[in-house]
């Protein structure tokens, strides 16, 4: 048995949901794949803990709830010195996501990945921005780069592409990326609720933040569009190239004339040769790009299996964490 | 770059659909994962060829198509013999499905893994039968059995269970998985077709078959729940351990009826602590498992990603055959 250490950058919802998962499966996994995980550091926007011995997280999360810090010692905000200073042999980076400037994420992954290190990652915004170079990065340097949790949360979609779909050729996505905007068009559909109501409903329900821009004017789903044409189809895009509408404009009028047709109408994000783009469309009820409720969905056609199709829960602590997971048994089995 | 020697026994649709994509995407898949593929034996029902220098998959399908045969050599049907007396490193079993007895498919696999050799199949009988014997005969004797092709053709649910979801405890499973019966039942609802007129309509699509019971009557699906149940969630159990009904009994106004609650009928089969069943149910409209078509999904409810859910298309040459190469990909992967 020998070790996988571990740095986790960013102690909020999916770093403690990455501990309580390590202390509750960590030996379980260990014994399975002949390699122990050891957590050698971690550090929030205020504090740091280090021990090469591993720290036990059990006692971290114990800290953070306590007193709102995961390490004992305070640090000065270099947070990227600390990231350098680590002996570790994969970075789990779940800081904040940024999509202006991707920091400090950006940072942090760029940095271990210039040290050869590993890095797994839920975070949208420095993939979003540089994954060319990111990815080029790792190559050159010899470390690996996964990211399944930044695109739907729990849904495989990066890996089923990357290591089952290895043989096939993808020429075209297409995706709910969104849980938030597929929410609230179901609402819509079902109960011919106005867009408002359907979008207060999700707030109240915790689906849709107070300030909902990010999501319902297609910005999250856009960041989505950019790291799968990147990541699955070798494309060398970002945010910025990708055509975006959101659900703002859509009308009870709009949807109750789809439902006469046997439609409905849903946000999807589509990655093919000629588009990168997020719209809403008109979907057969049926197809699976017509599913309800707050799971993603994403549609690969490939060039001998034809349609494969994975969903999942999009968002949210635990599926996030099972997604940082699922890099961390992979990086293991690749060894 | 080493080579991996592969036996064909079967060489119908799918032994075809192999011989197919390992001319054409063999060098390219070849050179991505430093191993050549090498067919260095094949047979059918009559026929036999072996080079240990390699068969050109193009000559071979060449020979079938115009001579009927596979190889130059007849064979007096021993075809186990042939199994025993191959040199190979992986054999790929598409055999005709017998769900009596499951031969010969089982006689191949259980020699090939005697042998302490892989096995790739899509051959559901040997497995709906004798799952436990022969995932206990692979591991004692180090051989490794993998059977994607045997649940849902394209649908990557064996991988993304066995390898994606590893860190995951999976513990109920749901899914349509009969597209025969999906179109036919999609068909009723969308149009208020009868059962039978359904039927005829999906058999001059070529969706089912001249006799369809089979598929009708719900037994299909039960190969498949017996099948997923062995390997996923790790239980010791037959095709005759599973309850099923089929669609026969499904009328027009059940579906209506069914229609009016905004919901579907389908035909599920579940595997959980308490049941192993197929039968028909009804599905809210937008639940991924109210999909139309003739789509193969399969929902996994596990402990920290929540449900997870993947479809494709569930049977087809290029489809099947697409299960089988990424079982390829898989054991060079891991080797």
């Amino acid at each position: 048995v020998i070790d996988m250490d571990i740095l986790i950058a960013g102690f909020g919802v999916v770093g403690r949901g990455v501990a309580e998962v390590l202390a509750s499966k960590g030996p379980m996994l260990g014994s399975k794949l002949g390699e122990d995980f050891r957590i050698v550091g971690v550090f929030d926007s205020r504090s740091v803990a280090f021990s090469s011995d591993g720290l036990d997280p059990l006692e971290l999360l114990e800290r953070k709830s306590s007193t709102g810090m995961v390490g004992l010692d305070r640090h000065g905000g270099e947070t990227t010195a600390l990231v350098r200073n680590s002996e570790h042999d994969v970075l789990i980076e779940v800081t904040p996501t940024d999509i202006a400037l991707g920091e400090p994420g950006l940072s942090h992954i760029r940095c271990s990945l210039e040290a050869g290190r590993d890095v797994v990652t839920c975070n949208k915004g420095p993939l979003a921005l540089r994954f060319k170079e990111l990815s080029d990065l790792a190559e050159r340097k010899g470390g690996r780069l996964r990211f399944e949790g930044a695109v739907g949360g729990a849904m495989p979609v990066i890996n089923v592409a990357r290591d089952i779909l290895m043989g096939e050729e993808i020429t075209k996505i297409r995706g709910i990326l969104n849980g938030t905007c597929n929410f609230i068009l179901s609402r819509m559909g079902e109960e011919g609720l106005p867009l408002n109501q359907a979008l207060k409903e999700a707030q109240q329900l915790g689906f849709a933040e107070a300030d909902p821009t990010y999501d319902i004017d297609g910005i999250d789903s856009a960041c989505k569009v950019a790291i799968l044409a990147n990541a699955i189809m070798g494309m060398d895009v970002s945010l910025n190239d990708v055509q975006v509408t959101g659900i703002r404009g859509i009308s009870e009028d709009a949807i109750s004339l789809a439902a006469g047709q046997r439609k409905v109408i849903r946000l999807i994000g589509e990655i093919s040769e000629e588009r990168l783009e997020v719209s809403p469309r008109l979907v057969p009820i049926g197809h699976p790009l017509s599913i309800g409720g707050t799971l993603n969905l994403v549609q690969m056609k490939t060039d001998i299996a034809g349609e494969i199709t994975v969903a999942g829960r999009g968002a949210g602590k635990m599926e996030t964490t099972s997604a940082v997971l699922s890099d961390l048994v992979a990086l293991v089995k690749e060894l």
